[in-house]
This record gives structure tokens, C-alpha cells and sequence, in this order.
């Protein structure tokens, strides 16, 4: 049956098929043990966790599409996904579904909420914007409750400055300098960042970060680019050329994938 | 050497002794591969691990004594332990002495600093009061990031009545009914209670609890009675009888150890 359903170049349904009803799920995972979201031939993924859960629940195979391609050891707490279900199978209310599904979840996987969406919906192409947070423990010590969602800057780092430069990269921006974008991605490369804020609570630095869209490791190129800026390896007043660049090799490291987490999801109001 | 050291009953140097400096240790760690902090005889513990590493920076044995028996699984960001050294042996500076403690350390056992104490110094005897923090995570689902640091509990929880409850406990009880305490333990068993808080941020409820002391599983047993006051299970009205009667059978649950976390340990300003 899910043979049937017309579906985009990655395999997803674009628009519910006559017939079926299209669900939108909320879900928050711990990255740790996945090669990320999206399907890999041979490696455990969240969203083949996903789908086997749903398999198992129902008669077919249902394909789940997500808003983002969360990279290997990137965390979720706010991650939306969609899939579509023949109306025979729509019988379950959404709270019994969602219980259901993480019975056969592992706990690292966690349906947080299901709700019917509009035919036309699609986590992905309806997405208005994205908030990701990352997590710095800023103390000559790691955390040793935040290993695997942190990470370990031992070094001193000014924070004004640190602000300072964030506060720079607000606004619309060719972002390619700050990605590690692949071929492929090099053409379209400007984004709306519309929040960059660090906020200290004690050792824990905690950027929350929120564009229009990003570019591949774009969020993990501002926090390494931030966090060399504070600890006095990039000027502040450097952000603005660097960008103009284009150019990778010129700004900071990339931010370790362990601190990521993808927050929230921003669609219009009657998506 | 480590044998001429005079002890108490628990193998603990009581005061330095003459040629040795002591030396306060905080220590944070991930109590879930731990079977506690106190030294067992074929088990893994946090104390065991930290005089391994000792063992390997110095040429003797020293016996590390802590402010608190963690349970298997809490976990601690305060730990306060104490050790002594030959004046020899203590030519580094205490930053340095934390890093290479480190690096002997497994990840989930950090040493956050070392100083020099006073020779009378015990980090269980001169300790005047301990906070300890207890995470509950309070949603249909759990959290994947808080797997091992929380109590996932999915019951509609009324925080009013928590916070009424907790009240009730505060100042000077016998805390026997809320304890687990072993026989010996039976009769010194009144404790002042001047924190027991419930902060809310979404659906993570933290509790803060300070005392002059803590019997055997009272933390736990606190947390998990008020979560059953909070679920209708047991009055409001009903903790004070319930201390009164001394009897651990009428209270409610045990919270989970691995919600539970040593945040700090108190001792007088000059101690």
C-alpha cells in the first residue's frame, strides 16, 4: 500500500493520498546511539526506530518525514515528523497512539504528542523556522551529568565579547562561511538568523540559536566560531568579512555534535 | 605507611597525622555504573575509583573519606572527601593535583577542586548540613536526555498540595517514618529540616532539601511520599501523624535513587 503514495525525490509523501489521514508528531530523542535522523542503509537511525515502531503497530509500512536531518549524536526535544495512515487505521485517539508507539520505542526515542494535521502539512516544506540550543560546560572539569549532551570548554572565555559577535551575525546573511555545506547546498546560502543569545548559569552556556532555515553545521559553525571568539583566537569585529568570505577555512571550528539540540519547530499559524 | 595512620571505625584517618597535610576534595559524579560511594568488598564505587587514582599519582595507599554514602545509582555535584598526604608528597599545586586526578579518572568521576584543610578537618564529622536535589520529570513521556538523572512520573501531580506537604516537614521531626533505616540506626533518628522546596519549569519538578543531616533513604523517602500526596494517595493533613507514628509501612514510596543528586555539603566558616 505505501507503494501507492506519490512521494517527493526523498522517498516522503508530499500531500495525503485520497484516503488517508496525515499525522504530525512531536519527538524528542537522545542522539547518542543514532547516525542521526535521517535513513542510512546499514546504520540505526530515529527515524527507521520510527518507522519499525509504526510497522508493528499497524499493517504497512509507513514512511516518516522530519523537519531536519539531525546529524549523528545531535539531540531532539522538539523534532517534528509527519506520516500517513489509511483511515481504517485511524482509529486509535492520539494520547492511546502516542503511549502506544513508545511501548515499542526504545527509551531513547520518545513520542511527546500526535495530533491529526491538515492534508497539506509536511514537517519539512510547511517549516517556517527552527530554534536549536547548544550546550557549553564552561569549567577546567566536565559535567559528569552532562557528558553525552555538552560540550567541555575548559578554557576562559569573555562572554561580552562573545555577545558582542552574536549579536553581529543577527539579520540576513550569506551563512555559507559559517556551514560545512557540501557541493550541493552552495547556491542557496543565505538565512535569517533571528536570535543568537548566550545565556550563563554558572559554568553552563546555553546558546539559543533561531533562523528561517540552516545550512549543514551551520549551527555547530557559529558556536565554534563564538566560543574561539571568546577565548580571544577571533577578533569580534571579524564576523562581519569572514562572512562576506564565503569561505570555510577562514572561521572557527565546528562545535562537537554531543551539544546540540533541535528545540522547537516553527510553522504558520494553520499550518 | 597508609597503616600508621590512626582511624576510626570506618578505616577513616580520624586527624592528621603528624608529617601529613589533608586535603578537601569536591566531587562530582554520574552515580548510575556505581554501586554507591562507600568502598565494597568486589563492587565498583566512586571512593574505590578516586583511591585507585590516588594510588597511581602517589607512591602509597590513601583512604579517601567522604561527607555522605551516596546509594548505588545518586549521583552528586558536591561531594565534599577529605585524604591525607605525606608533607613529601604534596609539592603540587592544587589546580595541578585536580588535572592529573583527572586524568586517572574515569569520565563519569570528576574531582572539581582540591585545597589544603585544616588538620582537623573531616569531611563527615565537621559537616553542619547537606542540600541534596531530586529531579522528577513530570509528562506522559519521559525525557531522553534525563533517563538516568530523573524519576519519570507520568500521573497528574497537584503541585499545591506538594508544597503545603513539604511545609509541614519543615523545622525539628523524627524522621523515622520516612526513612529506611537499618536497626542501629533506629534511635537517633530527629533531624532539622530548614529546605524542602518544589520548583517547577515545565514538566521538570526539582526538589530542594537541606537538613543538618539525612537518615538512611529519607531524601527518597520524602520525594516519594510528597509525590504521592501530590497524586491524592495520601492527605496533606496526614504527614505530620504519620512522622508521629514512626512507622515506615504507613508513609508512601521510596523515590527511584537515580533522581537524586548531592548538590552541597555545609561546614562551619573556619572548619
Amino acid at each position: 500500500m505505501a507503494g501507492d503514495i506519490p512521494k517527493n525525490a526523498n522517498g516522503e509523501p508530499v500531500e495525503v493520498p485520497p484516503g488517508h489521514v496525515r499525522l504530525r508528531m512531536t519527538v524528542a530523542y537522545d542522539g547518542t546511539n543514532y547516525c542521526g535522523w535521517q535513513w542510512q542503509d546499514g546504520q540505526m537511525t530515529v527515524q527507521q526506530r520510527i518507522e519499525e515502531a509504526l510497522a508493528r503497530l499497524f499493517r504497512h509500512a509507513s514512511r516518516v518525514g522530519g523537519s531536519s536531518r539531525t546529524d549523528t549524536g545531535v539531540h531532539a526535544v522538539g523534532m517534528v515528523a509527519h506520516f500517513d495512515l489509511p483511515e481504517d487505521d485511524w482509529r486509535m485517539e492520539p494520547r492511546k497512539l502516542v503511549l502506544a508507539l513508545n511501548a515499542h520505542l526504545p527509551n531513547d526515542v520518545r513520542i511527546l504528542a500526535a495530533v491529526k494535521a491538515k492534508p497539506t502539512f509536511h514537517s519539512r516544506f510547511s517549516a517556517r523556522g527552527k530554534q536549536y540550543r547548544y550546550l557549553v560546560w564552561n569549567h577546567p572539569a566536565h559535567h559528569p551529568l552532562l557528558l553525552t549532551h555538552s560540550w567541555h570548554v575548559p578554557w576562559d572565555l569573555d562572554l561580552d565579547r562573545m555577545r558582542r559577535a552574536a549579536r553581529s551575525l543577527l539579520g540576513r546573511h550569506d551563512f555559507l562561511a559559517l556551514s560545512s555545506s557540501p557541493g550541493y547546498e552552495r547556491q542557496h546560502t543565505i538565512r535569517h538568523l533571528s536570535r543568537c543569545e548566550i545565556r550563563r548559569s554558572g559554568p553552563l552556556l546555553t546558546f539559543i540559536i533561531e533562523a528561517d532555515g540552516f545550512l549543514y553545521r551551520m549551527c555547530r559553525g557559529i558556536v565554534g566560531t563564538l566560543v574561539q571568539v571568546g577565548n580571544g583566537k577571533i577578533p569580534t569585529t571579524e564576523l562581519t568579512p569572514l562572512l562576506a568570505s564565503r569561505d570555510r577555512c577562514l572561521t572557527g571550528m565546528t562545535a562537537p555534535a554531543q551539544g546540540l539540540i533541535l528545540q522547537k519547530v516553527y510553522y504558520p499559524p494553520r499550518a
